[in-house]
């Protein structure tokens, strides 16, 4: 459940009438955390390609419909950062049938609601609605999937759209400024260094040719995951998706997904970035481990529970030595963000009191792990760490939208339905030595970039750091 | 002249029977300094788009022939690093007219030396003969030029010579190995943060057909730069160049070298590596700064000049503060590699006196920098180093071979021939103001990475880092 406490993972999605946000990074909402018992869930794939997960949802009237297409910012040309996320703003721009604006306007009619979003391994498009109103949104997704038509009169100004989301989601944001320096020094190879949103001058010069040609390439039935839960069963879904989607011919063959892979880390990295915007300093520190897709089994639901162990709330190792006993930090914690196709990030950070330097903070850090790592976890942590995980997982069960987004950002990062579904048995399984394992192996700085962010003086002493 | 005094970029090429080396970075050996009168330089095209240096030498009977081509490693595809330099060990497998091995004979058998090179920018091949085997040669480059022929039985064994020199020339080379940490850590998205050499898991999977397409894609005559200095005429040369690499077909168009461009650099960064080799620690910090080819009028002249003053030899301001007045440092100094298609670095580094820690001497760097910046340099200064920068460059013009890199290295990383020969003219009018003003702009810690290599010790304390 790494998503409920991820303090540098958000990046909602909330759209207004057609405009689609950007994730802030990789993992995205959908983490590790899967439903405890098997839901009814049905899984199948269309004679075109398209694979369809129905969740079964009876408790209201009402559905959730997403299209989660296999490609992210990850899969960009290098040089063209941003295209995924902006095609993504731009499939709001119509087709030959559905004009710019008829598909959101239907849906603000029913009263549904509707998102998009890109991270760095899926770009998605939902929609929520009413029972009645689902063949509808079927219908006109299954018509955006390959009949998008662009002009430069909407492309041009919707540049402007991105340029400005930028502005106010990173430009103006020191943290997510610090978090776009420390993706980019801790991948030195693999392009989950490249923010999603993009390198700004990069973005300035995307255009309608190369927006269409992404389109072309990646946007065909054989490539996207229909993900529906709600008021439906999986035979009415399957009729259903036959005559929309199944009528979307296959447009592109689809090439493995082989990213440039990462060198073994070795040299700590550190950061410092001034902002003159900061009102309170922090320390963020992020590791190079595997996710849930590249781990050797066992160790990603390791690094699951370690991440809990370690950082999870105020009765986490971290909060409790630092905020509690020693008085140094007003906020500490970890993070592990497993959902991802390739490798991906173990965080810890902390805020210190006033009056404490952040290298004081930093060294209680390391002495919470350090002292993890040489006399490892308790049997009664995992224990706990494990129940936990697995209990929140089936509250999160409760939301219609979120198990949705389980299965889509699952399916879409290398993983399965399989694979979701076993999650809280996986979970179970943790043991001590495990979590100690991973904790010796991936908790090792040379793995690591420990970013500061300070606020950005008046110009004494040294002006130039 | 920084080839003359640049600490971390050397990485020499001399080759034995048929081995190629490649360069520790982007600039490689040929830099900025340039000779001061104009020679009587040779300089045309052939109709296949082949580029022409003649750089008559009459003093003895030799000449050195060299093809340059514009590709490096810079231009290789994300995922394939590594490419551009083992094409160039490829290069030796030899031609159906000219089986492997022979070309490499006829050179040792006239008593001839040779050589190839693979930097960021460009991949190059020469060999230095008695004037009358200077057909031979022209003859035997130009059949490769586009007839290299590839059997698995030579692809498969030269991978592993490669991943020897890799062995050899990083892997055990910790200050090299700093240097592929520094370069990967500076550039954020532009591609030199990639080592020439290659991320070692995917020189791994090089192959011959990756190699082969490589190679149709970037060698034909119309991405080349011929140079000759010697004891010959240009009029001799075209007769020659007309009848040998005349009648090689252009098989290939060549697109613009666009490659992603860095952000504006926001946060300095560090970073620490250990290795048990390390006999003597140092620091060194390299600055993202414009190259000859990516800056305004006068700021890469300007930057020569700072880095002359800043860290040439031991008159320099880092020196003589760290190593003569202050007994910090047992060397000191600093470099500009100016020679480069895009931005390149600016580096100062020192080696501590036993007793001094790395903080300290990093100290007594940024005083002399924060100095410089804060009350520039003198008109004596400039005056003494563009009068020394021009007398270099006037001694290296003596030697024919370093005559024909500069011509070959500029003309393949966005220079011209009358850029070489205005060079003297252009470093004479460097400014103190425009010293001043690069300085302030450019030794930004912002702009920079400082990287710290240490002796790995026995594991006490933290054992991570």
């Amino acid at each position: 459940m790494p998503n409920l406490h991820q303090p540098r993972r958000h990046g909602l999605t909330a759209i207004g009438f057609a405009v689609a946000f950007v994730f802030a990074a990789s993992a995205a909402f959908a983490q590790q955390a899967k439903p405890q018992a098997k839901p009814d869930i049905g899984h199948f794939m269309l004679p075109n390609g398209l694979e369809v997960v129905v969740i079964p949802d009876r408790r209201a009237p009402v559905v959730t419909h997403m299209v989660w297409y296999k490609v992210g910012a990850a899969d960009e040309t290098p040089g063209k950062s941003g295209l995924a996320h902006f095609l993504e703003h731009l499939l709001f721009k119509g087709t030959a049938k559905n004009p710019a604006g008829r598909f959101s306007k239907e849906v603000a009619a029913v009263g549904g609601q509707e998102n998009a979003f890109t991270s760095q391994d899926y770009t998605g498009y939902f929609q929520r609605v009413a029972r009645e109103h689902l063949k509808a949104m079927m219908e006109f997704e299954a018509d955006r999937m390959t009949n998008l038509v662009l002009t430069d009169e909407q492309v041009l100004p919707e540049l402007k759209v991105v340029l400005e989301e930028h502005n106010q989601r990173v430009a103006n944001n020191p943290r997510a400024r610090l978090s776009e320096q420390i993706d980019a020094a801790l991948y030195l190879n693999h392009p989950y260094g490249r923010p999603v949103i993009g390198w700004r001058q990069e973005i300035e010069k995307l255009n309608r040719a190369e927006a269409l040609a992404f389109y072309k390439r990646f946007y065909t039935p054989n490539n996207a995951v229909l993900v529906i839960a709600g008021d439906v069963s999986t035979e009415e879904i399957r009729a259903l998706a036959e005559e929309t989607y199944g009528k979307v011919p296959k447009v592109a063959d689809i090439a493995p997904r082989l990213r440039p892979q990462e060198p073994l880390p070795a040299a700590a990295r550190r950061l410092t970035l001034a902002d003159p915007r900061v009102a309170q300093p922090s320390m963020h520190r992020a590791y190079l481990v595997p996710s849930s897709s590249s781990a050797k089994p066992g160790e990603s639901e390791a690094l699951e529970v370690l991440a809990f162990i370690l950082g999870h709330g105020n009765t986490s190792r971290l909060y409790r030595a630092l905020v509690e006993e020693r008085g140094l930090a007003v906020g500490a914690g970890g993070w592990y963000s497993g959902s991802a196709l390739d490798a991906t990030q173990f965080g810890v950070y902390g805020s210190p009191k006033p009056g404490v330097e952040l290298p004081q903070l930093e060294a209680g850090i390391d002495a919470v792990i350090d002292d993890l790592v040489a006399n490892g976890v308790t049997a009664d942590e995992v224990e706990r760490a494990t129940s936990r995980l697995i209990a929140e997982s089936v509250y999160a069960k409760d939301n219609q939208a979120t198990m949705a987004r389980w299965y889509g950002a699952a399916l879409t990062s290398g993983g399965s339905v399989e694979r979701v579904q076993s999650w809280p048995e996986r979970i179970r399984q943790v043991k001590p030595e495990t979590v100690n394992a991973v904790a010796k192996t991936y908790l090792d700085k040379r793995r690591s970039v420990t970013g500061y962010l300070v606020k950005e003086a008046a110009p004494t002493g040294d002006k130039r750091s």
